[in-house]
């Protein structure tokens, strides 16, 4: 079971401002950021948010995500009827949620949201990392990345820039 | 008058560890930083650096500048005189301290050191600003940026990533 993060930041490494607000990510995500994130989602077949990510998703005007969602919660009780097949509940932690998904035959998880990032990069159980970074720094924020128990050191595979400013870099972890 | 940043970071925006360590850094000082770090020297013609980074770097075995440095402090009264020409200390704010070095005919500065470099850019004074991102996640540590009083938006110039698995990109100041 592998499993990913794909996500993008500010140089000074926000995920989102103190209000959520993503304006500043969002408009850098032209044709290209479009494909790239297209061609991620490919590779996967399941996507691991937390209850945080959930309920801003619950707010944009479609549901965003084209593979089977698994929303971790331990406070939630149910998800809203309308998801349908699009979104189970489950409350495990990170490691007991990899294997949960491989069971059912999973292979690849994509590990979205700021919390949830964290707790599974602080059990080491994150393989890929894919940063796009756009070039603003914004003071203050959502912090992408938390304190670890040890250092995590990931390889290079490869960086991608765009005329807009984004760059996009590809590590996997060294293990 | 230029101010430029150039540093190296954790991939979560660390430049130190909390017990100043940076031998996960250092590690990655091979002939294409040096030769990088040469080019941009060249560059420039004053340093500045804040008390922190002076009292580490008088633990080296060697004065590590190669252009005359100003020591920003309000708290030391003097410099070794072993130092002679190579170092002055100058008690000003950051908007001052660039117009004392242009009046002294400087015409670009390399602002060094955490506290330093987020004074100034919390003060909208830098103009160049090139990060060596390290494969590495610690946790923890000195943070490179800090609070900002308003958003601050970067061009993209270039990225150059290198085999040990640096990633170098380089910024200006968008006003």
């Amino acid at each position: 079971m592998k499993a990913s993060v794909y996500i993008g930041t500010s140089l000074d490494g926000f995920i989102a401002r103190e209000d959520g607000d993503i304006a500043w990510l969002t408009s850098f995500a032209d044709e290209n950021a479009i494909q790239a994130y297209d061609d991620f989602i490919e590779g996967i077949d399941s996507i691991i948010i937390g209850r945080g990510t959930f309920e801003t998703v619950l707010t944009f005007p479609d549901w965003p995500y084209q593979k089977p969602v698994f929303v971790l919660s331990g406070s939630l009780t149910h998800l809203p009827d309308k998801l349908g097949a699009h979104a189970t509940l489950i409350s495990l932690k990170p490691a007991e949620t990899l294997t949960y998904l491989s069971d059912l035959g999973y292979r690849s998880a994509y590990v979205d949201g700021g919390q949830v990032i964290q707790s599974f990069l602080d059990q080491d159980l994150i393989d890929d990392l894919t940063i796009a970074t756009i070039p603003v720094l914004l003071g203050s924020g959502i912090p992408l990345f938390g304190r670890l128990s040890r250092d995590l050191n990931f390889t290079h595979l490869r960086t991608n820039s765009f005329p807009n400013g984004l760059v996009r870099s590809y590590y996997r972890r060294l293990k």
